[in-house]
């Protein structure tokens, strides 16, 4: 055998020797016609707009690509961003640059002084700023088609509605409002108005627990018997003036503000919807935090099928965002299935004689932008968005049955539909 | 105990009764004045020129933000991306949304349907965009501060030097060049033309390779002993014509391709240069696709703390991104190190009488975007990058040591500089 | 620095000139003579009666041992195993082996061939061997202090007695019986015949919750908020006929079998007793394994501290022994808190501006042999064991008011002791 | 769908109505004749000497057992253990508790102390144990069949000898020896003293391992390109007197302690010898614990089939013992390859659009155990080990080979046999 390796390493001196001459060409004096020819290496093609490129890799790696092709920007959605806190200034206005179908082209807040600074940074002209009281103005601003409502959960209502009379299309944060009849308002606004409606419901969104969705429906592992949801996170101890303590502005503690998740999760991942609430709360007392909004909400929630989830929201415990499903062949477990990024899914199933925990490692994508592309998609093709705002009013009334069994100590029967996703638009087209 | 309860529960009770007010004011008939005044929850301040915001959560939380502060487009620094294959559609131009300092203002390639295309997704003006021919044209073009070359390692020569003989800055893709001597003489005609020369070492700007850098400086786990370094991926069975599998225009197989990042990271970590190396290379022979370059090389570095780090590149396996750090005190393992994306570091040391395997999980950053930001830091500050050309020039050397050593089958000893970084610009600010 | 280096080589030289050296002494012809001595290499000492060793490892490294120091086999506890199936011959037994104070000198089964089979594999004397009608002749055997009680569950009670009545301590699986009114004859039984009473909840005795329970007693992540608890795992489609799915026999279906673990766990871990609890169960129907026992059970346990424990149990599901604990500071997960084997622990919080997931590798141990050893050590000591027979009762009490909930659909409040630990015996000695 | 879920509470009605009847009659003056019959619930069939439960589970989860069969005491192989180190009393005394087929029935040390202690503890009788001078008269003692040497390792040779000549088959801990001279002279005394020699390489008999050597070898992933194996640990700070620090007693430093287990594993993986072996060794200037032996091994194993391992060993680190192979289509990696327990092993490999990173989990086994039983068989089956003496020669004629090319700073090339498992003996047969 020893006979076979020689030939690499003469094989292998071959290809030094190139080098080599090589490194003779490459002296300080090379002509410029040494020059390699350029045009030759120039790889891919143009088919519909879009640029491929053939696969370099062998089948045993995921093949990268394809490329993104975003839409011009003269062609994309045009939004105004409502409200310039945290959410916006970190997450979504950094969430536009990754779109492929929207771009942020107006921008409103009370604060002057972060109008200006946020419009500067992004490019926004000094007329594409509003304040609350001139919003209605936007009417007037034909660059924008839509409006993303990122305010406090009190607010959502009059600015769907006065957005609705602008005659713009409405994405709005979650939760929708403060109650059902709020939610029912907006939606009656928006409809009255014929624009459309959407809530954002990243997590509908999100790569993983889409692929987690396909799972359930498809049955890949079998009839799923339950799941356990938990969304929980601390607050600042001197925050009780912020405004999600307050019950007449937020409408709730815990449970609208991160709970939600594992309400809004539990219904999109079966598709079905709760037969059943139980829940129990808790507020520790003579904390001014949770003087009007509960800290704590334990609920459970049972679905036609029999599937259970039981649920965990809290304010009073480090970041968790975990949610766990037991299907009848395999585990599935994700360990922040709710957050902005980093989402993680390992399936545990019997392989043989072993027990795999395989962790499903997909291609990640910014679940803020596949959102608001969903969004723009829904204007640019007059399409129904997948979580309008029938799938909020229902949280709505999941949420009012929550914290009237934690009331009553009593479980709340409620009646479930007699179709899946009863309250969603189309499914998303398959991602190209 | 059972009266602190019900005390929660009359709290709560409290709490629903609020809601269930919110729900009386909540009908369809809720007059316009009924909305809570908007002005009330705008948080955050403006420092700097940079919007400001508390910290909302306990100290439990990570906090978020502060959010990004981009500069407005028109401060930004134009690049010309030059070269439009896979790496510039797939990777650079959207991570070019994602930076803060710089924009695409430029295109150039060999083929006019692919710069049609690409121009019209990311709105770039045709008469920004240039052929290779036309190349030297970017000189009239004031928007262009910096190019970024994008093309197979051989044409890096000839479109750097055209570049600096327009005047403007060079970002140039890695490997450098195929030769330490066309290395050499980038670095002279860009010094000569008094533009700047940075060298695409993503790897360098990435948050947990940088993390790991500073363990290892700083001696958080004491000496590190060594390092075992492997990038392996496939490559397509049909790509013999790829322009990679061509000695004259790749400079090498996967060594220059992939196995650079194992050498130029164990350097970086340590800020030391090898005094000796020891290769071993493999070509399977009657592959066209390995007729002049290698599909292997094993390579074995030491450097003068007696810090050993293993390496292994090839073609020839499943993607592979992996290194392992031994210290005296802790192993650090991450697993796709030079990854696009998806970096994870775990630290295993001992904590008691039981063993931590801690992965430290830090706020992801596109590796890309902060590479090109510190070149278009660098061009806004006049400063030499942290990658400049001589890096590059370094890593041809030892690339060129590795050639030998592989063919003499005998190790090849290096002078070392007397000085750690001693081919690097400064260290990259504290981030902000 | 290549000073330094060559140094180290010739240090290295030495060496293997030493080696060499030692290479030409090691000939086949070397004289008996030159054999090293041997005493010269004995280390480690003698005190207390057990062998001790220096470290020999540095501070970065767990140490090793202390070596265990069972007792002489004639001091140990002898016990009898009274049930010979599938939990006695694959863990228990085996288990026995890995203990230290505790041995098998007996068996009892209805099957004489198992009988005969697996007192030759073990060892044990044919006259040690028992039939559960000669089960009393026990009283006559000075060997047996204590019997093994792993039989089904509606068994328990019946041996329990009769062991008693023989003298004889008692060591029983879980659940304890069939019935809290079971259990407390059992209570009563082992209290008149002065004969000590533990439940075999093996948890209790594990080294990871063990370690859980350490951290929430101490408030090493400050407090704990809630929990979530999971034990499915699936069940022959064929087995109907099996005893676990006869009430009669069994006592309940997934409750009393698996389930018990998250309850007797949560009741654990914090000390405390549930003041309410709310269940959900469920039982396909037409599967005659269900006819008279629960498939599914989905309950709630609230503490007085207002900890809330939400815990799943399933026949319907692949194998999952998943908790997961809220602090306010830390979040804890145990993917297969109560398997047999293979616990892990990672413990996730923040550390500067990272997130730790802190996986906390404990020195394994078996859970049997220490749970046996305790029973030993009990007997030994004349020490009430930590799960005596009262803390088995109050699992029974705890099921009884889950069925009940689950039947009336309204959740069930209990009255909490006023203390920690209140059916527990004096906590494990510091282990050594 | 409301009328199905009624259906089932009242079948859970039903349950827990007959619990409640067990609830009657499960007074404290329930009657002896109310006890259910027991026979009835006997399970388990024996057959060929050895009890089968039929499986219990769907096919979801992996079944349990079968129970384990050890067999009967008297007719398992006798051991002596020769040297009460660290080693001994930690790890192969309880691993003899896990054995089925063998059992420790003589001590051989030169500390009368520890030999009384350990006699002691583990029930041998006075007379069976021996000192060093007095160890010849083992050849008296028909219990022991086998002898395991677990000496320092430049006493191996003399004590495999004298048991050799006292008609005792060998079982000698790993390195074999401290030079292939003396290696080769042991083979040929047991040879001539037609007793078996059997090398002590646990890892060969590992689960994890062994699993990860079928798939090299029946192409499960593919070709193995290559592999980085670690085995590092630290040594106490004022350890220079401890006999591992001379090489006179050693035979070398980490290389023949540690360094061999990466040196094995990658023969036995392969099954292939190495064609060329080149090594940096390093020991601190002025550390008396490397006054002789060196601290740190890095060194390239070259195969025929072009697969390459590159492997790293120290006494300068904390802990690590991790091997990661490069195959084709997947990456294999073990975090703790060589440890005595907790293997983990995870196969990255692509499953569709999808990363998998699969960490499989088998059924654990004590690898000392596995390892003594295996000696037990070929004793009992009178079969040749699978790592006979010729095993531990062939990794003498290695180490030397690496301490060569160390010492001349070039590579050493070697003559490979022309087959696999060219110093083996027959493969394990298939685990009952």
């Amino acid at each position: 055998m020893s006979k076979r390796i020689d030939l690499h390493r003469r094989n292998l001196l071959k290809i030094t020797e190139l080098g080599a001459s090589g490194l003779v060409l490459g002296g300080g004096a090379r002509a410029a016609t040494a020059y390699p020819a350029p045009t030759k290496v120039d790889t891919g093609s143009v088919e519909d707009g879009k640029v491929k490129f053939p696969n370099w890799r062998a089948t045993a790696d995921t093949p990268s690509g394809p490329p993104p092709a975003p839409l011009p920007p003269s062609e994309r959605v045009g939004f105004a961003i409502v409200g310039l806190g945290r959410l916006s200034l970190e997450e979504l206005l950094p969430a536009f640059a990754e779109c492929k179908k929207a771009r942020p082209v107006a921008l409103v807040s009370g604060s002057p002084e972060k109008l200006k600074t946020v419009a500067r940074q992004y490019g926004i002209p000094e007329k594409a700023c509003y304040d609350y009281a001139g919003f209605d103005r936007i009417r007037d601003n034909p660059e924008i088609k839509a409006v993303y409502i990122v305010l406090p959960n009190a607010m959502h209502r009059e600015f769907v509605e006065r957005a609705a009379a602008a005659g713009k299309h409405v994405l709005c944060e979650k939760p929708m409002a403060t109650s059902s009849a709020d939610a029912r308002a907006m939606v009656a606004a928006c409809e009255n108005a014929a624009v459309k409606l959407m809530i954002a419901y990243r997590i509908q969104y999100e790569t993983y627990n889409r692929r987690l969705a396909k799972f359930v429906r498809e049955k890949t592992f079998g009839r799923v018997v339950g799941m356990s949801a938990t969304n929980v996170q601390t607050v600042a101890e001197n925050g009780a003036e912020q405004w999600r303590h307050k019950h007449a502005m937020a409408g709730g503690g815990a449970l609208p503000d991160i709970g939600l998740y594992c309400l809004n999760t539990a219904r999109f991942l079966t598709g079905e919807e709760p037969v059943e609430v139980y829940a129990w709360s808790y507020a520790p007392p003579n904390d001014p935090r949770f003087a009007s909004v509960e800290e704590t909400v334990s609920f459970q929630l049972r679905f036609p099928s029999n599937f259970v989830a039981n649920c965990l929201t809290s304010y009073g415990g480090r970041d968790d965002k975990h949610q766990r499903l037991n299907f009848e062949r395999a585990v599935v477990d994700m360990p922040n299935a709710y957050s902005y990024v980093g989402q993680r899914m390992t399936v545990t199933s019997r392989e043989g004689d072993a027990t795999s925990r395989d962790e499903v490692v997909l291609k990640p994508k910014n679940q803020f932008a596949a959102e608001i592309d969903h969004m723009a998609d829904c204007v640019l093709q007059d399409r129904k968005p997948r979580t309008p705002g029938e799938e909020g009013v229902q949280d709505h009334v999941l949420m009012e049955a929550i914290y009237e069994s934690a009331r009553t100590g009593a479980p709340v029967k409620l009646k479930a539909p007699d179709k899946l996703d009863a309250f969603r638009g189309p499914p998303l087209p398959e991602e190209g």
